[in-house]
């Protein structure tokens, strides 16, 4: 069967965009980041071209090389490569769904737009469905960033009646705090749903809550402990897993005492996995070296091992 | 050994104020609702005068009456009176700390002024100094509730060294969704310090974090059925404990979907208990009787049992 | 005819609390208080136990005190002492409001309760009106100061029937940037209402919008300089105006990059007036002397004269 | 000398994008568009691609087919015509900016991106500089929209020093209420630059302010009303300015009520004017056939004339 027809659980690594020192994207670096990822930090699976992946400062022909790059060195090696399609535009939007289907992608993300925000789960599952309409035969997952887009519809309220609107619909990444709610996602979800969780710094509770993976950018470099967490949840061993959220609470909350963007989650990831991953681009700017230095020695402090 | 020496922890009902038909508080009320607490609920400490309570709608001469009835009724029969004694004025929250030790209160809680909003921890920290410096021998908590006030200081930041500037400083009451922020309170908690969590829909995610108990105003009709969600996550049966959880997630939504605020949640509680705490009194407004029928009638189809 | 019986226009300082240095009312420089707005500032109006009088952070015991002391000393030398009587407490600001009819008060003002916000128009009303009640001679003014209070009600809203509901009422203080809705409030407003404006920095854009007058903490010591800025309006020599708001802005803007609040602004007070109003209350948090007389210096490079 | 040259000044419309009945771009509305902005109300200059234009919803590639008609149809009919090449991604605002040039824009305008969001000037003003580096020879305002975008960075502190870095800066598009930024940006503004108000509803108290002119998408069919605004204006005439701004509140208030929206303005703008600019693009829903109606009739109630 292909991967596409398993359910997607586990970790997700949210990637980076690779781009040389100029800032124009570096495909070489794809390789060699697929290896560290299975390699070293235990991560099977990819969400392309999303917020950590900066798709917003892509153009639309960027982010189809990009993604034609990772799907193709991802063969063999490789769980699942999820691309977000997710644009501003709807064109857009649907000109990278149907690449992405082209491409053979085993799966779509799609992000509220937030220029023009929905102010309904209706206008919103609407346009979710315009998207996915034109890759009908690609496994669908909405992607919820409600405080980052400041969209201010409920998980759930998207998920009401979507299957019938939207019928390769799979799961949902549930990027936000409000566990009631993805509590709910989670309570009326399908057995051939994947309702993974976002924040990386509380994964702990949304796995008690049923999350069945977790997509997230620390995972690039943080996969081989967070990896032991869910095994230690799912041998009923509450306390390990406890431990090592608490740790990754740790370094987390130290480096957003130093301004953690995704400017500085970037260059932590180039200074731990020793990638290329180059600098980001504006909008968003290149963090202090030093700043990255003091994470980097916090990160080694709390997680001397892997 | 008194009461005030165990650490509080297990559930603890965050308590209406009974009022008359007419609005004024009505003591007499009381004695009926410990009893129905502790024999239908299975709840044996109480939080008075705070968010549920109405405090804020209360003159400093109300509240002291409503915290010397709770104390003394509660005799041999709870376990913990918590009387919340935060007010706007730190002169108002120092009389009524003053007034609780005198009264035997097993602890004082003190919430963030939120007129005037301290804008670090430093000076929350201090205000909280000076309310507790007069009654320093009561059991003192921090009730931290960001969402609500709009101060936004971090907890963890607020016990930073609390307890070298306040002796008496026990624990908190942590109603939020940052459980990043939480586990951190949680992982730099001491021994003899309780660590309580107050957003009752999202319980079971702060019980996996370390949570020691939980402070809510569900808990005075749903006391019974999350006992046995905290019993259930205790023995380590997560699919039994997860069931509960969503059950409260199907009720509160449903009634948040109907305008859930605390006007219809005391005529709930009205309803569900039989007593008579009144109507709430304004700025809030009560609700319309037709909500609460069909919120009761959903709280019985959940919850067909208790 | 009485004071009140005369539309309240021009200028009216929102005035600071004297304390004594150890944080206790100080109703000893009351006097000079008046003299100094009256003589230095020709300001002749005051806005007593307000926002900028740290009224939250007073008993209410305290405020009477002090409502008592600034009508008394005000006679013959001021034209209308308003007192703000609004609480958190329904209860408090009956008492408050009772108490300023008593001691012949030119006025009562009541800001829209913040803990408990009322959602809608007809709540915030029907508060109002409860507070109004219970001292139906005094004129009363409604306070409006949403982005503080986060009570989201329209101005115009909350006039929308007003006088039936509460005959007693003479306007507003209107202290927000939406000058759509302050528009609407001066074209919907009576001719014995009073429209008063409460931005200080953008007083200017009110004034051509109909305000007739103004309240706000900054008339304390540029009361003589905004005063031109009126009469140059008032003779429509709008150059002449928008220098002297240009002005204002500029030390405003400078005071806000030094962090300007409550506690900034009254140590601003005491070194520019030479009165002694002591230190705020906490939780504001008194300022770095260096920041003050930064300020200051400021001060008299932008408005050498007066 | 070419328009260019010319200060950007008086009313400027903000306009929408022409669709056909499909939500195909439609270039055949532009001409019979630009004839009923000059002859039915008075307005000369545009602002292309914006906001109002649904810039955000078009595709890189339709913005260029817009951008170039536009400019093509206005020759000798309008005295600016200004393309909006602002963009989530700088890769994208580059390209455009580089075809508005090719194509002889009058000027181009800029906002902040706003999924990742500049968190200084510095940034912003940087981001800014990229985009116009590869236009040189066009005129650049500006576009400061920080209540949609979220991107909270003053106004003046983005026009500091903002020539050194962009030779081509003439002046910004200031949608905003905090007209003590507004003043700054006056106040420190070049004579060759042009500031621009952009809160139609409250136009008069930035012209009080030094307001040169005015974008907005209410002048496509409120044009010959605010003509009349600005020359009451600039004769001295408060009361009559005053009178057809508190006309243009009453309207858009009202709209509001019924959930005024870009929809909603599309559509209005339909009725109004008899051209066929078709339905706005998802996520920006159409509006209801009868909210519209009753809008046109007020309109009309308010507006009996032109």
């Amino acid at each position: 069967a292909p991967a596409s027809d398993k359910n997607l659980t586990g970790l997700v690594a949210a990637t980076f965009t690779p781009f040389t020192s100029e800032g124009e994207i570096n495909l070489s670096e794809i390789g060699p980041y697929i290896d560290y990822l299975t390699e070293k930090q235990g991560v099977n699976s990819v969400f392309v071209n999303g917020t950590t992946g900066e798709s917003m400062s892509l153009s639309v022909a960027e982010r189809k090389i990009l993604a034609e790059a990772w799907c193709q060195k991802a063969k063999g090696k490789l769980d699942h490569v999820i691309v977000h399609v997710g644009c501003m535009s709807l064109k857009d939007s649907q000109e990278l769904a149907r690449h992405a289907e082209q491409i053979g992608a085993d799966g779509i993300a799609v992000i509220a737009p937030s220029f023009f925000k929905p102010s309904t789960a209706d206008t919103l599952r609407t346009f979710l469905q315009e998207v996915t309409s034109v890759a009908p035969t690609v496994p669908f997952y909405y992607y919820h960033l409600p405080d980052f887009t400041g969209v201010k519809v409920l998980g759930r309220d998207v998920l009401e009646g979507i299957e019938k609107l939207i019928p390769s619909f799979r799961g949902l990444k549930f990027t936000g705090n409000d566990l009631m709610d993805f509590g709910q996602c989670v309570s009326h979800s399908q057995p051939h749903w994947s309702v993974l969780y976002g924040v990386d710094e509380q994964l702990l509770a949304a796995l008690v809550m049923g999350a069945q993976g977790a997509v997230g950018s620390t995972y690039n470099y943080m996969g081989c402990h967070v990896s032991k967490l869910i095994s230690a949840f799912e041998k009923g061993d509450l306390i390990q897993a406890r431990a090592i959220q608490f740790k990754m609470q740790e370094l987390i909350s130290y480096a957003k005492k130093l301004g953690f963007d995704l400017g500085v989650n970037k260059q932590l990831m180039n200074e731990l996995s020793g990638l290329s991953l180059g600098p980001p681009r504006l909008p968003v700017m290149p963090c202090p070296h030093t700043h990255i230095l003091s994470i980097v020695q916090k990160y080694h402090s709390i997680f001397p091992e892997c």
